[in-house]
């Protein structure tokens, strides 16, 4: 890393730094970039920035990313209110709202269980989610937290909250990706979708 | 690229977007990760991104970026008054003093002549270098634009305006980059290295 000639640019090059996947060599080609730019578009850029970190809500329901205390799913009237989708984060609710075949509500959880990094049940939003299923009005659950130990710890962990609470939890589909090949496969993955197979008239749909 | 659950995110987002390097995808992830931040740490990262772009000061004498008027390469008084390095701009500055091989003074141009891009002689610190040549203190200029049709416009333009001024114009040597092999080297190059060849002794130094 070369020495730099200012110490305003080498504090910016440290807090771009900061941020996942930026180097010091694309940090400094960023602050570099930000000279060239017009005073009050990195002005807007900044308060931008700081506005996001300040302002952001919650939805109160869901605890999705929510300009209001009610998300806009929460508050559609045309989605399935009897359908929960449990997910780790709002990245997720994204992914699964970019495929446009799930019509329910969602419940963003914030993390998982990981005692390794000392996220303990009660920092997520589970005892909310057990509240939401106790109004009674939900008859599915559909647990889709990413596989891992930490998330298969987590689902199990929500399951045996809610099992005895009379409503179908079901977890998303794993199996081999669309258009991937089997033998590349993982053995697990391969395993899975051999023992969940589907009737071939369900596998037509969309 | 999904549907933003918030006008807040979305704003930052395409914000984020509009670095260089930073697609949609990844100024989402940067998004995510600021929410995920204390606020006063968001605070200082965008007051400095601000106050980078506010207060960003160029030396007077050779345009490098600088926290005062005079930068610390001008100002210092071990440097070789004798010699100026002309560059496009700060990151060849940056580059060269790295190899610690130069112990002259620089001028950075700012850019180079493009018709296309609309970038005229005027546009950059040409007549400032001029300026600096004229006071009679330099023997030697040393060229070291990159070579790019626009990059070998802008040496030869401020060669015809500085020739006869009785000093030498050099240009930094072109060739094989050390470690490189022959045979992958384009003919240009090679070609260009065999002209300007060097004797045996001198490529024993550094």
């Amino acid at each position: 890393m070369h020495k730099l000639p200012s110490r305003l640019l080498e504090q910016a090059v440290d807090e771009l730094a900061k941020m996942p996947g930026i180097g010091r060599r694309t940090a400094l080609r960023l602050a570099l970039w930000i000279l060239r730019q017009e005073k009050e578009d990195i002005g807007i850029l900044g308060n931008t920035l700081i506005k996001l970190s300040e302002s952001i809500c919650y939805c109160e329901q869901c605890f999705n990313i929510s300009d209001h205390a009610v998300c806009g799913i929460c508050s559609d009237p045309t989605r399935d209110r009897s359908r929960i989708c449990v997910v780790q984060d709002v990245r997720d609710v994204m992914a699964i709202e970019q495929t446009g075949q799930y019509h329910g509500l969602y419940h963003v959880l914030g993390g998982v269980i990981s005692p390794i990094e000392g996220i303990t049940p009660d920092e997520l939003t589970i005892e909310a989610l057990v509240q939401r299923v106790a109004g009674g009005e939900v008859k599915e659950i559909i647990m889709a937290i990413n596989p891992s130990i930490e998330g298969d710890t987590t689902t199990f962990y929500i399951y045996r909250k809610i099992k005895d609470m009379y409503m179908v939890i079901s977890t998303i589909a794993r199996g081999i990706a669309v258009g991937d090949e089997l033998e590349y496969a993982d053995e697990v993955t391969l395993g899975r979708s051999i023992l969940n197979r589907v009737p071939y008239e369900s596998s037509l749909r969309g």
